[in-house]
């Protein structure tokens, strides 16, 4: 593969992560080796539980923004591997938990480990995982490296509260929301792509490009997320379009649409996410209102800024293929929406 | 004070925390102010929740071993009060998603966080001090230091899940019901007993014996608990005697009874287990077969057994008030049951 420009492919495909797979293939297989490794335990229900949402059907997005990240620096050691892992252990870790107290049935379209094991079992598990991804922290060595993931993970647990705090509250602000969303999803998008600078030991410049890059590309993943549940079906989403609506989360779409309703309209957000009024008339009345306000527009607007924002965030790294699969990626995430 | 030989106090005094508080008192007000502002945040709900556990009538144990190690050094420094408090935090993460996995309605005589705020919250701030005892430890520096906790964390994780594989099963041998106690308690008070020799940077000689007091004081700690359970009233205990019994918790007492039951009797402690019977009237047969079977003996004397243990790894340091305080909180563990 060698520099283009862009566009990257033809018009006519959209984009996809196979870019970014195809660069990271031979790294993805050594990160997978050790998730299976390191998730193993005598206590055979750890790595039953675990193995259910790890083996299930995720993308491998963080620990991808990883190893890609890596290759941009040519970076020819295998410390990454290790740190990959750690990083997809922190996320599925977070998912655990975020399925016990959500009290979730689905994820990716299989049934939750909460469901299948119980909540006790999600909520210990989720502890080893965490355990064992500043295990394999604290085995990479580099203080610093340490500090960006354990301070990823106070955020994101901090951001987690936040969002419990402000659960189905219909006045939750813009800025607020972006807060929560920020610590939640994008801090670990960021620290897995920051910590590619510092194994491959760049300065801090490329550090806070990568730092960036991926926190712009995790709030707007999360912003496409937020659209696409109002506008999308079950198939292309591996989740049934309005479940956000159901259980009363409040989104950016919602955050819009309630801020610039009538006096009415807000009353019917606020019954909605109480969870008084959110059956499928509600939903099919919620979607008309998000589309009539330009709230689902311009979540979709916001969430282009951010991306673009990831992408000119790699201004300074030469062209190539590990820079084209990280702008495809972000073009990927996006496009979900269209 | 002065350095004195056994017994410490005169045989009329029963053995108390005293002489390992008042060893310790300014360090412990350090360690205080350590975790009070590091359990803040702008997220209300963590410090309050956070709160409600720290400062309701823990004894501090764990952070006081870490005091009164450093002390058998003559440590001149401030690092171990951090160190204490992030062994703080990670024993109250553990208790807060102990209390989520039994659904636990008091703690220490008090109503549990779970009951006052619900299990997501319990579960969520659970996290927070969790990875808050991390940055606590990376902001510390010392690798090795990193490598004992975070394996203590991923071991107390590990046994976590073990105690909910064993649940109610009264076939738990009396082995692998060491093993359980052993990963869930004791790793974390043999770790805070190590640090201490990490950080006055003492060889590991001194690091392995304070190891090995931690470990068996542990376990005499948790035998102790077990055995207390069953001859206890809510008094002396903070909690109602037969809590354990009525909760289908298999402990030692229980193993040992069980294994050395008719028929007849094994039949009961299945069922009693299973909660099938477990009111006050099986509650009243099951004391009087753990003292006819001798199995709360004989808990007490592995527990002196531990507890012998743990004063044996000592012997190497110096005579004087820190050596008599660690000395004497093993012999209030003991003490607690007669």
């Amino acid at each position: 593969m060698t520099a283009t420009i862009h566009p990257l492919r033809p018009r006519s495909e959209p984009p996809s992560l196979n870019r970014l797979l195809t660069l990271c293939a031979p790294d993805l297989n050594a990160v997978n080796q050790v998730i299976v490794d390191r998730m193993q335990s005598r206590v055979s229900l750890i790595p039953e539980l675990a193995g259910h949402l790890i083996a299930g059907g995720g993308k491998r997005l963080r620990p991808l923004l990883t190893l890609a990240c890596a290759r941009l620096f040519d970076y020819g050691g295998t410390r990454h591997h290790k740190l990959a892992a750690c990083v997809e252990f922190i996320h599925t870790a977070t998912l655990l938990h975020d399925d016990v107290v959500d009290g979730s049935d689905l994820r990716r379209g299989k049934v939750t480990a909460n469901n299948v094991w119980g909540n006790p079992a999600s909520v210990l598990v989720g502890d080893f995982l965490f355990s064992r991804s500043f295990e394999l922290m604290v085995e990479d060595g580099s203080l610093k490296v340490l500090k960006i993931l354990s301070h990823a993970s106070a955020v994101i647990a901090e951001g987690e509260v936040a969002q419990l705090t402000a659960q189905r509250d219909v006045e939750t602000s813009e800025d607020r929301y972006l807060e929560i969303i920020t610590a939640k999803t994008a801090v670990l998008f960021a620290a897995a792509c920051q910590i590619a600078a510092v194994v491959a030991e760049r300065g801090g410049q490329s550090e806070s490009a990568l730092e960036s890059y991926g926190r712009n590309l995790g709030i707007a993943f999360q912003l496409i997320d937020d659209a696409i549940d109002y506008v999308s079906d079950a198939e292309t989403m591996g989740k049934d379009c309005g479940d956000d609506f159901r259980d009363g989360k409040v989104t950016l779409p919602v955050i819009l649409a309630h801020a610039r309703g009538t006096d009415a309209e807000r009353r019917f957000w606020r019954d909605a996410m109480l969870g008084r009024a959110n059956g499928d008339e509600e939903l099919a009345r919620a979607t008309a209102l998000l589309r009539t306000s330009g709230a689902i527009d311009d979540t979709l607007a916001r969430a282009r800024i951010y991306g673009g924002r990831a992408i000119d965030a790699l201004a300074g790294f030469p062209h190539g293929a590990p820079r084209d699969a990280l702008i495809e990626t972000v073009e990927f995430a996006i496009a979900r929406a269209f």
